[in-house]
């Protein structure tokens, strides 16, 4: 048997010692598990951020990976802790929507509320389910515990109100919903949502500014262009060749995407 | 046996190549080492706050850890280099107060100065004991060399400078130690400092703000309130729900805490 | 066999999933490989920045270790993907000048292009190689694969455009090529190139500031006083006791080094 694979996902930071605890409960409970770090800088408290780099990363580990999410504004409140089983990976968190577009996206078998205190850190504190409820319960799933240990069946998980893209009467008409490091703009189209026109004729304009082609790479942009092409997330990017689309266009999270075919 | 568990606490940032060079060096000593990363944005030579994380995280891990930390700002200097072995852990670090708040409070049961340079790197820097001392050190305990065959023993280790709060006639009086990355203010006033009054009776001011109730959760507060409550540190905190306490009251390490029972 | 060492070196950053991403899809393919970060801050799309970072660190690995390194501003354009295989390391990644001041230093055995399509992901994107490409190439050679079946040798290598220092009639002139977190600046004269002058008699001057003697170790210095010495990187460095030297000079990358023995 190869060792579990847990990843976590946290708007905890890195100047704090919160994730590097997390992997110590972990590896209390089960000393063979993989620790992988998604990210710890999801903005705080920002369940939409975190519910995006869940989807877009998830996919790319080994069947049967554990993914811990923790992005829980509503931590010791009425909120309920949640394990979702899928056939590509399990997901665990609190129950506010930070799990739903992966486990969607992964087809969702069974959803089991953590109820079962065994399972947890012997004093549970209203501020850190992180370490005190969703780490242990990774780690004993992990060294084999079966998902229906933890507690009873839940018949739904809570959506996150995410916004799809609209069609428009010459393309679509979206948003950015993630600016990365670079300053490429992600926005919510994806390529499916772009299938039925030709891309040698779609240009992009981000809050009215002109029309940017669709490139398919960006050693195609000129230095310093701005370019659009679909991402390593298989949505719509705009970004500048050398620099930073966000800067340069004065764009953010929720600028309008307007999408033409010409 | 299961693989030894290695914690790396420093100051050195990660944009840097330090921390990923000194597990470089602790998987050439002890293949078979797991390393976990506690953090390395303790602010820079800030041995206070490298103590707090320190204390605050150590007892999360499982019995037999090797906790190596580094916020060293007499390196190369007459400080010694330490072993600190307890019951429930191992530190290893420079002796200038990093490494006592944990130690004291896991148990000192013996400390070793590290003179003994078979086990060092061959050649050790005056700038960079992470690397040549410390993480050779650390690997060749995980790999099985007996504390004692590191160096002499040393009488004491160096304290940190702790102020502990005060009683004031209604309560007590601390500070603030950290704030954390949502802006929590982390005071030096532990659970266990204000047993003697019922929660239900008080509430906490800081810098002369207004007094703030003590919940028992953050989920508690109302949204943008502000409120007080014993954190995942087992300190008490002063948060914001979905927002910062450290911006909305201006405060900073070493504001004023004043608690009081009404 | 103990498990083989895959480092990770790129500009991704650590707020968005990419780093993460590549561990996924490498322990996917090679289950018992150890992970190590050595940064994902190298600042975006400075090749030179990467370099140094990778030369300075890939010598305190195991022999055999092999570094992924992606800074990669010509990502799906015409520039190689390449694996530099040498005595001490395997370095994998884009051609373009990131690895050559490693490999060469390490010295160069073989270089093969990256061409085989059998041991990339099945969907190679146009702008994310770390993923598609370099990952899937780490994970394949760590489980066993040979450097030779990637692809077909290569003749060259991409060298860097690294000037060297100059000498002067009193001794040598250089620049600043680093700033580290502590605000230490990181220059590109190195131990050898002082070997000629006795440190006692040598002092640093940056951007025409007045001398700072050498000194043998941080703890040398006076508090908050200027200094110069050999760093961990076996570069001169200019520092401030307890401070930041690049904000006490106003100095960042580029500044002029001029030392003289007097």
């Amino acid at each position: 048997m190869t060792s579990p694979i847990i990843t976590l996902l946290t708007d905890f930071g890195t100047a704090d010692a919160y994730a590097g605890i997390m992997k110590g409960v972990i590896l209390g409970i089960c000393p063979a598990a993989r620790i992988v770090d998604l990210s710890h800088e999801v903005p705080p408290q920002d369940i939409t951020a975190g519910a995006l780099l869940l989807r877009s990363a998830y996919r790319y580990f080994p069947q049967g990976t554990i993914h811990v999410a923790v992005v829980d504004p509503g931590v010791g409140g009425a909120r309920a802790a949640v394990l979702v089983r899928t056939a590509a990976a399990t997901f665990i968190g609190p129950d506010n929507g930070l799990l739903q577009p992966a486990a969607d996206e992964a087809g969702i078998e069974a959803v089991f509320a953590l109820t079962r205190a065994e399972f947890h850190l012997p004093e549970v504190s209203r501020t850190f389910h992180g370490r005190d409820l969703f780490a242990p319960v990774a780690a004993h799933l992990a060294g084999g515990t079966p998902p229906d240990a933890f507690g009873p069946t839940l018949g739904t998980l809570q959506s996150l109100p995410l916004a799809p893209p609209r069609r428009s009467p010459a393309g679509c008409i979206g948003e950015v919903i993630h600016v990365d490091r670079f300053g490429n703009l992600i926005t919510n189209i994806r390529e499916e949502d772009l299938a039925a026109f030709p891309a040698s004729t779609l240009s992009v304009s981000i809050d009215g500014c002109a029309p940017i082609p669709i490139a398919a790479t960006y050693a195609d942009g000129e230095a310093r262009g701005l370019l659009a092409l679909i991402g390593s997330w298989g949505h719509l990017e705009v970004a500048v060749r050398d620099g930073s689309a966000a800067t340069r266009l004065g764009a953010a999270v929720g600028a309008v995407v307007d999408v033409r075919s010409v």
